[in-house]
């Protein structure tokens, strides 16, 4: 039985001092639950403990205790209904979540066949679109830059991408190709923010050098994600579409794992932050022109909490309510106490009543349970204000609040 | 109707995406009224919310809740009570406040006319002082600094102040003029606080540099900053009065709203401290010649709290209760939440007794509301200790604490 | 009467004013303990006045509060006792406490006269085994560090140690020493963690460099620092062995302070900490060819806990639970406040049930009294998480855990 957030649960179980056969080895499959289910004994106040509970439950009406007593018990249950339920099927789980809409993460080179196939299929009551997520085209120090700018080139038709035009040029195409099928918002995962403000000349000369296999300074390099971004950003807006920025996080730490298991192996930590000093430059250059896009900041570094909650103060909705968020406490702050210590610094330092709410990357069905998890602890949050006379018993207005969090304010945010 | 602090309110209004006609620009008042009111439903768990509910209270005795349908009748209500209410005065509202003494904000070229005025006014009960706020003399790289220094020279009668030397006697000079007018505190508002530990001769070549209009390194102008701020508080120590240090601000992030508004628009956010490591040096290069004042350390970083509470403790007080103190939570950091974590963090590493409570630089009279927020939370936080037994219910000395916090400490520490 | 946390106790009394004369100096006794206690009536949520209210209760049996009023009384009778008490005696203090094993800490040069003593006393039911400090050994920039390599020469039986390679020989002979005398752990107190790796040959030359009495650039005093902190590692895996971090500390704050009392005065603050980055890729390096050894970090910078937490989830245990451990709040965060933060976090991020709980490097033998502090601390919050429903009321997992916590794990851990 797979349960939710693989990542997590292998470093759980790695911590636990469990072999790797027994986590991404081919271990008896039996065995792998039971040290899972011995390692989700001691993990008392983790996230994992708590959606595992909340999975078992909403999906597959299981209340008993994870432990090992129940474990052998849970392991064949839940295996016979993924088997015989059709509402645990993946389009079921999806249905049985209540899920109006999946934004799924794309690379720009995608030929986006399978969401045009979805579109087309009216059994389907939810939908399905594409956001665009184009990384690659930005990481220009990575060994596989020139390859992956073939394939881009390859994605709009041409033979090559010879200049910064060529590639801004072919990522405006796809991004439109990804409009057209219903794209709400483009994501960037960046290690951290850079803002070195060149022109789109300096950016091409860099390009060039780096296609032509030459090695980048980290200045040129942060150069061309700066330029890049910043168009890309003026894109984005153009479109109306949403802009995710994810940054601060130190990946493949060991190298012995990597060198065994590739990278998104669970061994990644957060980075210290570098302040959103950079952040706040390279917003306050597109909103300069009215060109800043809706905008969803999310540091993995929790530290961040109250910077980038003055930083999102800074920038004027103009008519769109919370047009800056700072978005869900995100992977490693994913837990009770990271969810409740960012809403808090939301709710100090701006309007919690315009919070679009819980976002989750994960890539399991189940764990749509997730979505629970963030919407009762904000509950609780909201509810012991108003117990705590911080806040009036008025049903009207919390129920906006409560509702918006939860559901409507992102509806009307990403304009589903 | 004008509530408590402008710049928050503001932020928040915008965040909400209202346009600026109904913040700071011409709209009707009875509709910014409204989307304020409007953006208020949404601030649960904002000090904002707490401030107004707390000021229409005790100053208005309105109770209702902040909303949509209470709206009209709260902005009428207030405004007839300031027209008619000679309670609601600038001066009654100060006197409903039980006031003792207030301290301006003054720049050293101020003729203190007013102080003089009001010293004068026996019909006056309260005592208004200036204090010294002498942040332009240190502003080397400010495009204005020669200005300045003009304004400064005829603040004492001079043509010119040629020295750096010069700079140091007119603001001695001031200073004096200052005191002579109640003066009990020196602030400074600075981005980071510098150490670049120059010679008197070396800050006037970097002085004299300036003034010719030749542009002066970040090195040279830490080393003038340092080598002024040393010198001040060694005259601040000689005076008997309080220094006190502001830091860890960016300042105007949005440059598209500061070229429409201007500074101190409400585009500022939290800065990431450098660690106080520069703050140690100063301070210990004032405490080695037992020339140390009283300080009051103030970061807008709340990263800095478990720092500046272990900061202050390396600073003996020498016959001097809390000599060092960890201001109150300032500005962005002056929510509930803020508030708890500075206290939280100052009991666990100091004597909490010793605190000398809230301090605010908000310029609305309406905000020393602001001063019972605090004193409520401080309360609330000292009762559950309490209640935890984790500190006996002890009158005598819970009374010491309360009352010190809230009252007789800050009287005690300026010399009131 | 002399209680727990001489450092922590001496800061709080400089802060409310007390002259040095009633702190370090000759002041008379009795005068000396009501200006302390007049100070811990201040010290609400401070963990001093705990630790204070703890030792008098387990060791003395008096359960009146810490004030003025009962001041003498307490005075006299925990004097009475400490002469007439057999109990209170240093040994029986230690009887008293239940404690089965003691690890202090001990310099590559101590001979460890007293452990082979105290092991062979049939009467002592206690052990008593080293660590491994080497500090002295790698402070390269240390003016004493010429000296110190000509104790440790002798300390082998050599007349000098003229290479690196001689210097981490000299320190394997005296590990093994320590071994012979039951050294379970090896501990490092570092400013900051570095990492500059370079080879044995280069970090030769720096060391001929240092010794020959010329300076060594901090580069070369880090990649001097690394090489042996690498080499050491691998020395405690191959003895298995704990190798403990501590780190992030700015001593000696006050230059006047430590002219008048040398360091170690309790004039030394939290510094921001690099972000754990070196540590990050220190651990991969060992990891890489698995002479990682198991490993306790400890940063005195509160802000770390998130970092640290996500770093020590990247090194598998591979058949040892909780392999890496980030190290209980320690010296300035061993409040309650600072313990609830450290476990929350760790909690969130990791398996609180592997925690090996509690170490205090305190000197004083009452302070004991700080691990009941630490458990009840422990405690409360497995049992809050128990009653709001987060974990099952289960005896056999909440008894592992608690037991684990408190005491199992940490027996295991060491291999005691």
């Amino acid at each position: 039985g797979r349960l939710a957030g693989d990542h997590y649960k292998w470093r759980l179980l790695r911590a636990n001092g469990i072999e790797e056969d027994y986590i991404t080895g081919d271990g008896d499959p039996e065995q792998k639950f039971i040290r899972f289910v011995k390692t989700m004994a001691k993990a008392i106040g983790n996230p994992m403990y708590h959606w595992c509970a909340l999975e078992l439950k909403k999906y597959f009406g299981i209340t008993d205790p994870i432990n090992v007593p129940n474990a052998a018990k849970i392991m064949y249950r839940c295996n016979d209904l993924l088997k015989d339920d059709p509402t645990l099927s993946a389009r079921g789980i999806i249905v049985k979540s209540n899920v109006e809409f999946i934004g799924t993460t794309d690379d720009p080179v995608d030929d986006l066949k399978w969401h045009k196939k979805i579109a087309k299929d009216k059994s389907i009551t939810f939908k399905v679109c594409p956001s665009f997520r184009p990384d690659k085209a930005l990481n220009i120090t990575d060994e596989k830059f020139c390859d992956y700018m073939g394939k881009l080139a390859a994605a709009v038709k041409k033979d090559s991408l010879d200049t910064a035009s060529d590639v801004l040029d072919a990522l405006k195409t796809r991004l439109d190709d990804f409009c057209a099928c219903g794209c709400r918002a483009a994501d960037h995962g960046l290690t951290y923010v850079p803002f070195n403000d060149i022109s789109m000349e300096e950016c091409d000369r860099i390009y060039k050098k780096a296609l032509s296999g030459q090695k980048v300074t980290p200045e040129e390099a942060d150069g061309y994600v700066t330029r890049l971004l910043i168009e890309l950003a003026k894109e984005y807006k153009r479109r109306g579409i949403v802009m995710e920025i994810h940054y601060s996080c130190t990946r493949n730490v060991n190298r012995r794992m990597y060198d065994l298991l590739g990278p998104d192996s669970g061994f990644d930590m957060i980075a210290a932050s570098d302040g959103c000093g950079n952040l706040a430059k390279f917003m306050s250059e597109l909103d300069a022109t009215d060109e800043l896009p809706k905008t969803i900041i999310f540091s993995l570094d929790p530290l961040d909490n109250a910077r980038i909650d003055t930083l999102i103060g800074c920038f004027p909705g103009r008519g769109i309510e919370g047009k800056v968020q700072h978005g869900a406490a995100w992977w490693f702050n994913d837990s009770r106490y990271g969810i409740e210590e960012h809403m808090k610094s939301l709710a100090s330092l701006g309007l919690l009543g315009n919070f679009i709410g819980m976002l989750t990357d994960s890539r399991s069905l189940l764990s749509y349970a997730r979505h629970d998890y963030f919407r009762r602890i904000a509950c609780n949050m909201i509810g012991n204000l108003v117990e705590n006379g911080e806040y009036p018993a008025d049903e009207h207005d919390l129920k906006m609040i409560v509702e918006g969090i939860s559901y409507r304010n992102a509806k009307k945010y990403f304009e589903l």
